[in-house]
């Protein structure tokens, strides 16, 4: 069965995430998940998923960030499903404030990657849309503010309603579904407060690609778990 | 309370639909709503929505065929909640398959409706859009399959599943939202196959917009109730 | 022929500017225009589009401010050049910054609301926008740096390269389409100093709609073109 | 000085030319370039792009298919052109039928690409589409009438008056603009036509992607140029 890892970085296209930083970074994702035991995600960009599978797909849980409402064929500049799969990646996000889906679009896609055995996690700015994001029964659905993303201030302690809500409503429609919480999220005490409200889990982006010692950001986070 | 009409006719952009035409097709509806004893809705064209209002807004239900995510201020040629309130409609028609929206702005946009105490009736392509859309608990979900829509092939017969499944799966994440069915509807007989399993009502446009007598398919339609 | 007026006011989803807010505007606009001998342009709501015509279409320049790339026929909350023209408008933005459209749609647009003898006025952000807007020859381009709207910091101080430039490239691609510009845009001095950089004219919204007197506020502008 | 390829072959999302299969046709084509002597440019999917690059980067043009409007940061889900040009490839396709841009941001991608040094070409549907495109100042435009795509009925022949239309209104905006045509292309006398039409090369898909035998597809193609 697919399991959502309790802390997920998303690289975004920050430069320090593009190329040879990409992977850089993944192994750091690995190392950091040897040494404490806990199951990392990251979600590298489109150009660099490859690589990155090849260099730690057997280590840590690699996502793609997006995935077009595309089938094979006919289209142009899109990300499908059966890409991802056959990149050899674990799964995906979906509907990212920074890549916001139509609702149809994202139920096709959704439905699309759970049958292709990818792990699928859809974003959501709050908890009506946490709740409708669950009505399609992804394996986890990130509640994110797009108010708080990359400012340092953490969702799980700024605004612990919309955490707790969350997994209060996403349960209502769909008890299998993790939730997951992000934005702002930067130490251990952020993820302690997001567990304490009932998420099982959270997703990070510049908290560890921005950090001057990610790794040591990485285990700050995880320390959080415990 | 709000009540959902069983039978809504959505004007769309035909030109039998704008301006006079649109004046005509709503004396018609309010005919046969006071004939027949049977609340109709209709959805006229933005810019014909006032002129609507006046001739028949206390005999029909007049919906808006769309809002925009958007609050009043600075938004240029939008379609606001609050503008449908103020023109004295009734509520509205969102996410329709020729005006898809995304899941964050139709979650916002749904909300803000209801806050505004406009009817809300969210369209869906099929039973796992229904239930996102039923998450968001609007007055009523209208299921449409879009291959089917325009074509004189009734959802209703051609894809029976299809209602029961929304029905089943709407009321699973909103008890009291409605569930509406459309696409293909032309007379009584497909009015009482969706009635049949389960849907409230239905949701048609050139089936009555296009037809050489619109009041006498409409009254067919409705004699599908019974 | 369609002229182009030199002073256009979009009215946005600003509450000031809806209903009987917006027919009181636009009387204001029409006294204006019958004290001054200057032709103004109104951009109404789509709700309001109809009524404000009525009022004050013999007096004022009417534009809507949007069209869809639509038909008449199976389209749901759209407004078609059609309907623009049906409803006795005189003619539409296009392209506004809180409008954008795929360039593939505006120049779908931009043709049929030429060929239904709409005054076709499309807006860009900056120069290079300018340019390609300008190459599918609309009676006006309007230049609009996103970053000055509703400011109260006038495009033609701020960044008066923009204005020049714009009508430079403008010109080159197309002789007969005429430029304005905008954001920021609040009494005559800004005006005139558009007019010097070789502008035609300017499009307001937020400094004659939200002015503690819109009446005094349109003459103040007027006054600019001297 | 960046060279346009007269023959470019997007891959698409067409299973046949993702994963190994991207690297088996990209070898085609630089075969079918050294025997030839004809600059091949392919456009492999974004999540091939590296591996393509390495593989024949040295030997035929590498082209994205295409790029968002996004600078690096936080953007999830975009390929950046600061992401294209690191792994390597020479320049990226924009604006193709199956992902429209909006005019602004086909604005902004064209010319942070050029700024770049990628290698530039805008799809435009028609003439007038072509023209604004043109005005952007990209190294080429590609003239792709939608509804010929995927036929084998090749522009050059059913449509020749959009090529050579494309092609005089194309050089009155950008004179140094290249144009190619697509849609329907499939051997060398569809080429040889739009060669004798006026355009600098063609954009195949389907044509050599789905060809028994790429290699000879792709030679008879380049046959036609001579």
């Amino acid at each position: 069965m697919l399991r959502v890892p309790p802390v997920i970085v998303n690289f975004k296209a920050y430069s320090e995430a593009v190329g040879e930083n990409a992977l850089r970074l993944a192994r750091v994702a690995a190392e950091v998940s040897e040494e404490t035991g806990v199951e990392v995600g990251i979600c590298p960009p489109h150009v660099d998923l490859r690589d990155v599978v090849r260099e730690v797909g057997d280590e840590v849980t690699v996502l793609a960030q997006a995935v077009d409402a595309a089938e094979p064929g006919g289209r142009t500049g899109h990300v499908t499903p059966e890409m991802v799969v056959e990149a050899g990646a674990d799964g995906t996000l979906l509907n990212h404030s920074e890549r916001r889906m139509l609702l149809e679009d994202l139920k096709d896609v959704c439905r699309a990657c759970i049958n292709e055995g990818l792990l699928t996690i859809v974003c959501a700015s709050d908890a009506l849309a946490a709740r409708a994001a669950g009505a399609l029964s992804p394996h986890a659905v990130a509640v994110e503010p797009p108010e708080l993303i990359g400012t340092g201030t953490p969702v799980s302690k700024a605004d612990p309603e919309v955490v707790e809500r969350s997994v209060e409503v996403v349960k209502e429609v769909s008890e299998e579904t993790a939730v997951l919480c992000g934005a702002g999220i930067t130490d251990g005490s952020d993820v302690r407060a997001a567990v304490e409200l009932g998420a099982d889990g959270v997703l990070v982006a510049s908290g560890v690609v921005l950090a001057d010692d990610p790794k040591e950001a990485l285990l700050d986070l995880i320390s959080g778990l415990e």
